[in-house]
């Protein structure tokens, strides 16, 4: 029972009423997967083709029951603590690394073959060059992005010793319908549908913007490859933090409502950080449809609909 | 409720029945400490001034109970899996690092102050040089080289949101009483006691060996100190395998039992692995009192008396 044979593409998505997970679900199943969806307190949606199932991802009897009666072939891993705010240095990091090594360990014992588990760019060391993997270094700073980091190293020398195909999936920032609160595209754009001002940094820092729903497509199409390591999510482009938000104003016909520099840039923020995505296009062979402006003014369209 | 204050210098100490962890215990009570003593299956040696208690450190909940009843101001942490022939490869190094990471939360949680990890010298890349703590680059092959390592990285990142004090023992080749079989030393003075040949490689591979005794020692001292981050846990002596082998069986009269090149080198075998001991030196202020030679002999005088 190893994976690779059509008839048995069942792959288990953790966290998948999440941000990142809810939009990798229909392009899975577009690939012929059935999907597994698990969710610990998230909305369940049901939908064709899913199975629904509620663990506590943290409990390791948990965790090894559920692979047990799903036998996913793949794994898609994206669960992880996600409190705006507190996700950075919060210790709940250590333990989302301790249940995804069980998670891993689980997976491998019963047979499955191939998983894709969500890293950051956050794990890379400072550049004022694109981010390339496995040649850019990493040198993660917070508690968040060394959990990421070190579950990494771990999975690759568990998948590499258990004859298991591993993507680290690096994502980049991204913006989209159900962005959580307080993040930048999600705060400009509220701000915008309800007429009030959107206090920003002066918007100086060079960041890498995807749509969500891209990266849930991106995120299908690697698990769907035998590619092996780091790969980027992103979108390749270079964006102006200012030159979004004033995009995204324009769109809404509100610039009068963006006051850049009205609130100080973090000392600590890095003035640069952009994806190379010659992995993404060239080995796992999926390029976004759509640019930056499209995608954002569908997504202000998504917060004006909502509001 | 926080350490420095003599009055509760109070210890935990995991695998404390292991080859390492027996030799830390004396060391320990002599600065002051009262020693909690954790093994799982090992066995329990009473000894005054210390408190035995019997865990399973892979159940979550019985490292929670077990912090909760001792509420340490000190942790030495050296239980690990460590099978001999399966360590470098089990599944189980993940399971280790997922255990660790609950004692460390449930340390800190009930206001652990200070704390000191066994690593090891397979965390370093390969080099010519004697490894300087954060001065070498690491780059861990094996799993449970990648498990100690990453580990590391997350014991860092977490003390540091903490606050709390973290040692990074970085431990190279240790031999003395008790040695697991299968390894050099124990290997050599066993056929040499009992009159056998021992075959050996070339042994022209360069290590750093140190008597266990030491190595206890100096891990007490660094617990004692506030000494952050990586510290070599070795004598800084280049010594080549064969000279080693040649000392032994001198000591023991019988360099005849000795076959040098009997059996093939591994060939993912590090020519050189020596640590620079000057944090150990200079930082935590410790040197072993005796020569390579006097501790061999003592050694091979304690695989004689078993015999």
């Amino acid at each position: 029972g190893r994976p690779g044979h059509c008839a048995m593409m069942r792959v288990l998505v953790t966290g998948a009423s999440g941000f990142v997970g809810r939009h990798t679900v229909g392009p899975l199943l577009a690939r012929g997967f059935t999907v597994h969806a698990v969710t610990g307190s998230g909305r369940i949606l049901p939908e064709p083709g899913v199975i629904w199932h509620r663990a506590d991802l943290l409990a390791p009897a948990a965790v090894r029951a559920l692979v047990e009666t799903v036998r996913p072939s793949h794994l898609l891993h994206l669960a992880w603590y996600a409190k705006p705010g507190r996700y950075l240095t919060a210790p709940e990091n250590l333990s989302w690394v301790a249940a995804s090594l069980g998670l891993f360990q689980a997976f491998a014992a019963r047979g499955g073959g191939r998983m894709v588990v969500a890293g950051t760019c956050l794990e890379y060391a400072r550049s004022d060059q694109p981010c390339v993997e496995g040649h850019t270094p990493c040198q993660p700073e917070s508690v968040y992005a060394v959990a990421k980091h070190a579950l990494g190293l771990l999975a690759a020398a568990f998948c590499r010793q258990a004859g298991v195909s591993l993507g680290w999936a690096r994502l980049f920032h991204l913006f989209g319908p159900f962005e959580p609160e307080n993040r930048l595209v999600s705060t400009v754009a509220r701000a915008l549908v309800h007429g009030q001002a959107a206090a920003c940094t002066l918007g100086e820092q060079v960041r890498d913007f995807s749509h969500i729903a891209d990266a849930g497509a991106a995120l299908a199409a690697l698990l769907d490859s035998r590619v092996e390591g780091p790969v980027n999510i992103a979108s390749g482009r270079p964006t102006r933090v200012a030159d979004l938000v004033l995009t995204l104003a324009d769109l809404g016909g509100r610039r009068d409502l963006i006051l850049l520099g009205a609130r100080p840039t973090p000392a600590d923020e890095s003035p640069f950080l952009v994806a190379d995505v010659g992995r993404l296009t060239r080995e796992v062979g999926w390029t976004p449809a759509r640019s930056l402006e499209q995608t954002l003014e569908e997504t202000l369209a998504w917060w004006r609909q909502l509001r």
